[in-house]
């Protein structure tokens, strides 16, 4: 794991442009924060934006995240850089597509939430040409969706992982993470299955326990007065629950034996503690609450985010 | 359950004095918090501290939260009101001590965040003098502890629980209200096993929940990876683990029945959603997932929390 330097500070007027034409493939709160972000460090010439809605489009040309819409073939005609900021599970049909279009000295990316699965179909879709596309995951996010949700300071103080292909060029890998470092992030590299792996632990996982959660307590007969009740820790506990369907159903899809195995970690983790509880062991239940506390907050000292 | 209309906006100078003396039990976030409310009120005359620890109190008198330390037995000979906010595995002791020396027109109210135990604890303790006892739970909080982290804003648009007892006259009752309600809470009546069973869904099961997931993370031999890619999801998600121990392991005592019955509902629930997983079930996955974020995002909406 390779830590970069943070600097997002330097003046806009000073930073040249890093990519002529940039194409954003799905301009909702991922595309559009990275739009948002280069256009605000003057990083970028021209912007097109790229998806099956007109109306998202049209929003995203109205909000000024793009200069304008456009197909995936011209985008591919066009652009010097394309990311490729849509659920996993639509990955393969826009790279497939993609692959004739390619013209050589386009760098392509994605921001999907998890890797290895990408990589796979980066190497099936694109064959001789996969070395010009380098996978890549902004760690950064919000329940919110849509062009409305960008925003320019998204991936400030944020990580972005990339698992580089064996056939990914310097120069390109140089330019992507100089890219990411103008919106404010720190670029580290990693191994693609490493990366699914703490993923499904740290990110997955509470998005699907949260999830389920939710479901739960919204499925029961007495929800409203439940609901009532509810205060500042069930907000931010759940907070993540109200993110798009469809994107995590293709995280928890692409990543599913990762995050199956994390599943059955915390399960029995869950019944140690429960156990404790069972037996009235007032010492037990408190030396693991005392774990937990101790843990979280050392990991909220050092994080820089909370 | 009776809600009463939301009113904390009322000028401090013009409202009358609710509590001539006020003595707070454990002047930490909860006490510590009512007392910083109603003084910024105008709503008490003078405020005790009592506490265990001499540092904690002295903080307190530093802090303005309190006029001075004094023990049980001085705050049961002068209090018009006396505020236990102490752990629940803390209060039968409290309580048995203060049954004798309490005074026929002194009002006792708690902040504990389980209730049926508690009233028990007070017919037990308190006996012929139970009805001057109101059993209380602002449902409010946070991941801090100790007077520093008091805030004379935290019940400001939150929701008291009152459970009171059939012995509790009319008028300690509404004085109860109206001392919440200058803190700028809402008043909400329940039965206490009402109250215990709806908290353990939306508060103690997510606080367990977050707990074992946090210590889990922590145990694992990847656990500084994990951390350093965990993000803003995995800060919300855990943040009441960082909560006090010794509070939440008598909370999950307290309530251990209602707890456990939830959990069963709940792991019955991630049975249900790990194995759309298993069964690479994009569709009934998504609808588990659509279900948890629109619940989430209508409670959002309404609860003025988020």
């Amino acid at each position: 794991m390779t830590l970069r330097d943070f600097d997002s500070e330097a003046p806009a007027a000073a930073s040249p442009v890093l990519v002529g034409v940039l194409a954003v493939v799905g301009v909702g709160l991922i595309g559009g924060s990275l739009a948002a972000a280069l256009r605000q460090q003057g990083a970028v010439g021209r912007v097109l934006g790229v998806g099956r809605q007109t109306r998202t489009l049209e929003r995203a040309c109205g909000l000024g995240l793009i200069d304008a819409a456009a197909s995936l073939e011209e985008a591919a005609a066009q652009a010097d850089m394309i990311v490729l900021a849509v659920p996993v599970g639509a990955m393969p049909a826009i790279l497939q597509e993609l692959a004739p279009l390619l013209r050589p000295h386009t760098l392509v990316t994605d921001a999907g939430s998890t890797k290895f699965d990408v990589q796979q179909v980066a190497y099936a879709a694109l064959g001789e040409k996969a070395g010009q596309f380098i996978p890549g995951h902004p760690i950064a996010g919000s329940e919110t969706t849509g062009p409305d949700a960008a925003d320019a300071g998204l991936y400030r103080q944020r990580t972005v992982v990339l698992t580089p292909l064996p056939e990914n060029s310097a120069k390109d890998k140089a330019l992507l993470t100089k890219v990411w470092e103008r919106c404010g992030a720190r670029v580290v590299t990693m191994d693609a299955q490493a990366h699914d792996i703490a993923l499904a632990s740290v990110s997955h996982v509470p998005h699907f326990l949260a999830s389920v959660f939710m479901e739960q307590v919204a499925a029961a007969s007495d929800s409203d007065l439940r609901m009532a009740l509810a205060g500042t820790g069930f907000r931010d506990f759940t907070r993540i629950a109200a993110g798009s369907p469809e994107m995590w159903r293709d995280i928890f899809l692409a990543n599913r034996e990762a995050l199956l195995s994390e599943l059955g970690e915390v399960k029995a983790a869950l019944e140690r503690a429960e156990q404790c509880v069972r037996d009235g062991d007032g010492q037990g239940l408190h030396d693991f609450l005392e774990r937990a506390a101790l843990a979280r907050r050392f990991w909220g000292s050092r994080s820089g985010l909370s």
